[in-house]
């Protein structure tokens, strides 16, 4: 019985997965600054997606904070470990054929970079979800701002730590300036068009 | 524009995935030594669920290892944090929809156990791929029990650290007492039938 082990099967081959899902595996990136609209614009495009008939997963603090990175504190390094992880996970799930919509502040040009490698050669689409601060900030969500304010909150993203703008972003979607309907179309459009243009 | 934001929308339900696929997202984890079977097996029952119509995907070392954990050693906690990514990652897969097919040695009894509460309410299957050592040791896939046994791999499992066999798998395959094809169609058979037996 040892030889029959050897005749490995090969994974299933992306092109399969392309023709059942009618679209490639594909990652689509969105950072900002905390109250930017992240959260709103992916669950937005996940659900509107997921309708058209695309496989499509959110990925985002509240499903790996306290699984996969439920031993990340954070400092620094653990923050970026975060979003290594994040990009690393988001490049499995576009492997598996969805499209993985990440939603990540990820104020560092160098970790979004890494996210885009990680995916290898999957479409890697980088949107810009862009507010000013102060917009941002009376917005807060999360009350994190606040916090942050208080100094409850050290190296908080916009007040005491930076956040690198991508220079040259896919897609950039001013959320202070479009409702947020018309944001979640202008992405959804940007999105279904890319796939559509992308290859296999 | 601020007020726009507090509308956040659901992430897609679990239902409607469901309903898309025709099956509730699950594990299925294989555990066993080097050599017992797992990849063979794993990679015939991807393929099979995956031309059977199911959303189906194989996360093994050969996924993980050059990404997600590719910053993890071979020291036992480095292998623990490995399984316990595994896990993680599985789980999500799993979330996402997919039957996710996870192939590790996780000798761990402990470790195996953490990764099914990973999954929460989703099913989760343990397959015990079962062959002696001996068997194991001669059809050495990758040579790494001739490694080992040269004591160039310390800590090699069934060689000098131990693996606890499932007390209570959900599934025992005996890989050295039937053809592979045999094993595949057992496997296939076991989670089809359980996956139609799943609540959503």
């Amino acid at each position: 019985m040892a030889s029959n082990l050897t005749r490995v099967e090969h994974r299933v081959d992306r092109n399969k997965r392309y023709e059942r899902n009618g679209h490639s595996g594909a990652v689509v990136w969105l950072t900002g600054l905390s109250g930017a609209g992240k959260s709103t614009l992916a669950a937005g495009l996940e659900g509107r997606l997921f309708d058209a008939g695309y496989a499509a997963y959110l990925l985002d603090g509240d499903n790996l904070r306290h699984g996969l990175n439920s031993d990340l504190g954070f400092s620094a390094n653990a923050r970026r470990e975060n979003i290594r992880r994040a990009g690393e996970v988001a490049a499995l799930l576009a492997d598996a054929g969805l499209v993985c919509i990440a939603a990540f502040i990820s104020p560092f040009a160098q970790d979004r970079a890494n996210a885009r490698v990680a995916a290898g050669n999957r479409p890697f689409f980088e949107i810009h979800v862009c507010a000013p601060l102060a917009i941002c900030e009376l917005r807060d969500p999360k009350g994190l701002y606040r916090r942050a304010r208080r100094g409850e909150i050290p190296e908080f993203t916009g007040i005491d730590s930076p956040y690198e703008a991508p220079s040259a972003p896919d897609l950039r979607i001013h959320t202070d300036s479009l409702p947020i309907e018309a944001c979640v179309d202008h992405l959804l459009d940007f999105v279904v068009q890319r796939l559509a243009d992308a290859v296999r």
